[in-house]
């Protein structure tokens, strides 16, 4: 049933409850006072209308459903019970023909799915895929439906995802430009971290096509150094092991050297047990 | 207890094992054979490392913890114990001084973090994204910590990063020029969109500092349109309104027009209450 | 199928299983002696009887459905292979025909849709929401059967929700006259709130509607103010910024003025860069 | 560390996040136009500016906390170490410096939290039993600090808090009288339910306490029965049975009658064991 | 629809995924190095194969799948509906015809199906755990099909199962043997626990039918004590109660004893409320 | 603080709320009655009696701890400020010095931690190692606590976990005779599994002490094979490939050969592009 499938773009992963929290969270918690601090608000209120239109084609979708609607159909016509074999009963049982906050699997909204971290730049890039994403599933969604007024709303929602796409692209272009550098964080000394695997393609699956792109040869995206491949990486470390753990966390004790199993005779008594700390 | 902050880049939201797992599935996914492919199961299995790394790590930073040491260490010097009451007692209790697949609130790792679209521009993004919030989390980690084994890594960790972040930008690069297009996903006809609200930025906000910003005028950054800004914007809907449920969903009935309430005499015999369908 | 949607009220956020431990874990923290916390143990023990019926009836449900009976019914009768087509697949692969502590969607019960606060009349208050929240969702589920035995067990269900509901908010009118105030936490020194927004209804949104209700004029339910309306309410508070943050959590630094953007150079050599304040 | 507690009361179970999101989804989903609807609208907008205060305060209470503040407090200070031991590192590593939608123990915000289910006496209720949380762990975090404005904004907090909570009363019992009934949901015929059951307060538990209280005798609330107290409840339901599971469902098949085991010879030949349905 | 169930045993709480992460992070934190620690890295590496087989498996299932298949085929054929109506509908929306690390209801797969505890006793028993479900999941999955690639690879998955449950059981022997005890942890005092109740079955439910057990006599499996049955288990302890909490929690404060409710008369003036402790 | 790690076996993976209710569910789904199902009951009634025991242990250990406690404590003596800084702040703030039903991390007990399969041998194994590893962590839990009613509480536990460990081992064997086999399911034919990969181990790893174990070499466990020992395990399958997904679906689309990229000139007008399937 489609007022389901349409939950994912509503309260799913790339939903827009996601990215309406999203830039409210990026904007309330920004430092840097301007532009990029007023463009996160106006977008961020802008899905907050998104949200809205979504709960109601949601709850008109379900217009009409009688909670007996489906055994019913089911008895006089498997058409419509196929479809309805689809629906998500919690839409009667649980929000009574309205919109839930959850995705196309029931699963509902949670705050991991978004990311402020108080640098712009990183947070422009998480942006930029929730709206690539977003515009993916709905395009999705789009060849879902022969609904017109379903289809009118996602042109909408599309096209306000192209200029979403293109505005966080442009965003990003000019905080790289302004920043002067590509790699977040672009403060973090780079001479701090280990150079000679800063622009390596190291090769560790079968197949070498990946020699071929643009990312194993020539000078790399942030001009500061050159790509190169490794097709053959060596192990950089050798095998690792561990100290005991302390008698008194309980991890499995050292064993004894192979040989015939300890256990041959009786129990030892309980005198003879490894001791705890205390007593 | 710097194990309990090493954890984030472990088993958090853009740890090790999410990108591991991101890009594995990626490639599993992916029906385009080639260079693409091949990269992602190059990087996948990196991180497979990657996660081995780090769980070593936190392994010898809890080496000699025995289960006692924070209340005696508290009695003796608050100083050991002031940083242990910032312990996860569940490394003692639950992990036996091992590493734990969560994050540094001991929050589980969960495969909700990842995504996996089959649309390789889209996903590239998210990368993208991962690689930047991961960089940035391991460069704070380390202002954390004055141990020079520890930071060791971290140089390691952060330089692969600034490779990963290169990478990205490039393969991004190559695959947005072979597709002829930046808005994913590509091959969604563009004439069946909202063109109108295609290139618009939207005043939400108090505030006008966004009007200056790139993306709100010039030629839009995929070239098929003009930026532009609305600095007022109309309602484009007017107030919504859903019919009534059907009364055996048991929604709130139709109200009766306010007056004096209907409860005035005594309550009606349960044989004129509203009926059910069935009975 | 019905066994799959049954499950709602067993393992969903209103379900039995949340029930029971909410009334059980009130109980235990009850610091308060004598007939609350026997009646949170009276309840809380029915309650696991009431998991139990659900339990055993899904399980009945769920009798005699060999595992490849979806695909061969399908295949034979449609309108079985329809009710089938919303099966809970789990119900076989992970339970064996057996119930689940999970809701209708298959979500699982978790901890957090409960609450034991130590206030019980704040606890009662989440009581009566339970149980009216509980048998709004079993009469919904009784709309969608026509089994005289799932039904007549329904029946019970709700009539024990209704002395229920009975039942808390006599305790809740008991309680609130032996506190002697109705908002809790009745104990809070109500002169150290902001007294002049303590009654008052603010207009956020389009349409005054809700300046009709009994919320919007005369005296206060608590009896200790007159409620107000205020049709246009001012901003209290004026726009908010924060201040940078220190370098070492990397953060977006402070930008530079707008101008032509600072990379129209070489990339500044390694030496030259932001410092970390740690060599 | 303040900052941490305080995200208790903006992402936790009760906190501004939940409010918000559940005055809105019931006014999206709201079937009944007029007062409650608007007045659903106008409390739900509110609570937007609360999440925004919150996430002001808690950054600003951050501000100034460098990434490494923690381990050289703790050398040079056991006092401020302590503090910082309760610290949420998250709000460096993930958020840097930036109030996060997660409860105090770092528990994302997820939308179980919330109901809408169409049923306005139903979700009052539920709103009743928020606010009353809500408050209650504000007044908590009240007498957790000294600092004067974080006290401010608490004792506003306090203050909506309290109107909300007389506006539910007020509009529970405007509701309650519309339609003529306490017991959710009001439409549902009670001559269905099983009567005998409707009224009665069962002795689950030891102590017979709970008969003294008001839910066990005279009138119920209801006005539609008698509360009645039974201090003995017998068994009403016997022991129950399931009949075993299809063959190729792989459950425990019934079990041979005590005796010998009957594994005492060699293990059958493959081509003698138990047949599946298919070949 | 098969892709659907598969995934139980892909991203499911006993799934692939489970088993890889569980014996990598097992063999991660191994403190005791030699044949336990290198199996465990053997058997850890074979699952991310087997993660792969299924996860390729998956994608193939979906293949041919367009987007708009499900309405159109409804329309059409209602056994196709039928099959189509049981869907992952995110395998279009989300994943783009791909596999999900998911369980067959949509959960996403997390952490805590997994546990490394240091104590390998205690985690071969999870593993022989995990083994014995997942091989039940897949011969029902195996009786959920008649595609013969499926089946095929089912057979394998199913023998290695075989192979893995025989391994454990080997490995559990070998290291009781080695430990010389039976009871997790080997190495706590037996002396210091309450050896009164440490072989003993109390009866807590109708029926005696257990007392028939090896567990209710003769000498314990750990040899060190005789199986006893008590029948009627007297209770340990009395009832239990708690002290008040002090008044600046603002819990339930102390009730007055039974009698007229306080409230008769106005509400008391603001300054005659308890007080809080501060001002 | 001790009262939060405590939560541990209360509320954790392994703590006495997953044994209740993994016993009560394996319980109520069984559908072989007699000696076993009782044994469930009886121990599943036990295991709420230590819901309640650490329940109330856990209120009493927060007894006295008034909401303000931590910040004066640390101002005054660092010592006990140290030990508060590990305190669970939502004991005060959400639960009002009560018990949750969470674990030492806060994080919220959930029905994915238990399994209820149907098939006994299977779900004993579960048991095992639940009491296994609920074992190990109370033991634990005793070498951090110097309180003697801690103590005394956990020796009661310790013995009850030994006796559990001994009966599900004695249960397991008793099962294991009847069945005839201690393969899960017992049922499947084995003729069908891939014989030839039944009994080996595969050497996936680097080492080969793992070749020393019983588990390499000589007859199976289950008496049906022989162990063997591959060193250098072949690859079975080739590399695997998908098709390309539908056009509708939106995935990457087959790309062009290499050569120079396709956006050499202006974008292709708006007809010209790839076509959707609907208009």
């Amino acid at each position: 049933m489609y007022a389901r499938k349409l939950q994912e773009v509503l309260g799913g992963q790339f939903g827009e409850i996601s990215v309406m929290m999203q830039y409210l969270f990026q904007g309330w918690n920004c430092r840097v006072e301007g532009k990029y601090k007023d463009l996160l608000f106006d977008i961020g209120t802008e899905e907050i209308a998104h949200v809205e239109m979504l709960a109601t084609m949601i709850a008109r979708l379900l217009d009409g459903t009688p909670a007996d609607v489906q055994e019913q159909a089911v008895k006089q016509n498997p058409v419509v019970g196929a479809i309805l074999g689809g629906m998500n009963s919690q839409h009667i049982i649980v929000s009574g023909l309205g919109a839930m906050p959850a995705d196309a699997e029931g699963y509902p909204w949670n705050a991991k799915y978004i990311i402020a971290s108080g640098n712009l730049l990183a947070d422009f890039r998480a942006n930029l895929n929730a709206e690539s994403q977003g515009r993916l599933q709905v395009t999705r969604l789009y060849e879902m439906t022969d609904d017109r007024g379903v289809k009118d709303m996602l042109f909408f929602l599309i096209a306000r995802d192209t200029y979403h796409q293109n505005m966080w692209i442009a965003a990003i272009k000019e905080l790289e430009e302004q920043l002067g550098d590509i790699v977040v964080p672009t403060t973090f000394p780079r001479a701090l971290e280990k150079q000679q695997v800063a622009y390596t393609l190291f090769n560790f699956s079968a197949g070498e096509e990946s020699a071929a792109g643009r990312w194993a040869h020539g000078p790399s995206m942030d001009s500061r150094g050159m790509f190169n491949y490794v097709p053959n990486p060596p192990a950089y470390g050798g095998p690792t092991s561990l100290i005991p753990a302390p008698p008194n966390v309980f991890d499995t004790p050292p064993l004894p050297p192979a040989g015939p199993p300890p256990n041959q005779g009786p129990p030892p008594p309980a005198g003879q047990q490894p001791q705890s700390k205390k007593k």
